[in-house]
């Protein structure tokens, strides 16, 4: 399943070029051209959906075992993976993909925002139950 | 494998109570709680490890499927799948384990900082050469 409007779908099938790093049946790899650091690359599974929750879980199962071996090769000692979901979220290609992202120094790579909350227990608790109902 | 000083290994083997959220032979998670925002989980393979690149393939497959379902239960929307990989990289537990942190608006929820770099083409054709190499 690709989407013909779909940049990433093009990357894939081969009609805009990309700096590939691997293919298997279910995912591509390819470093992003504009990088937060040297060696970001993109994890992508072939099947098209804008969402996490869109793709099949047998399209996902590869995708962390590639970034491993991507990051592996780099020879990343710290690095980030990231996987955004909507425009707040700060996603912008619409095509499942996962960011893995050296971190050599303080300046180059991701900068995160960690702005924890205090945890209201009986809140959460509510919260854990309510999920588990839905699993 | 466990490490008997890992806060996580605790929380698997139940000696640290949790919001446990789901468990298979080599997944569980849990909510944070110290969330970023309401439903902010961790999933994380049983398998101990600090990094990425320390976990065999076969504890790293079920890791996605299990955050999907885990937003789709939440109802989440819009949402950030994290996972780091260092002190300098934000990691804090040396365990590895996957943030699923819902963004509900832009004050809760993961900030992200993207310096992206102006790419070099020749610089970056030249490392996917060797990355290839060493895949």
């Amino acid at each position: 399943m690709s989407s013909a409007a779909c940049i990433f779908c093009k990357i894939i099938k081969g009609d805009i070029p990309s700096l590939k790093l691997f293919e298997s049946d279910k995912v591509f790899a390819f470093l992003d051209i504009q990088p937060l650091s040297l060696g970001h690359a993109l994890v992508i599974p072939k099947f098209h959906g804008a969402k996490l929750t869109d793709i099949p879980d047998e399209h996902l199962t590869e995708v962390l075992p590639v970034a491993k071996k991507i990051a592996k090769a780099i020879g990343a000692e710290d690095f980030n993976v990231l996987q955004n979901n909507g425009r707040i979220a700060h996603q912008v290609v619409d095509h499942v993909h996962f960011h893995m992202i050296p971190k050599p120094n303080e300046k180059e790579g991701l900068t995160i925002g960690w702005p924890a909350e205090q945890a209201d227990m009986a809140k959460l608790k509510a919260l854990q139950e309510e999920i588990k109902s839905k699993m």
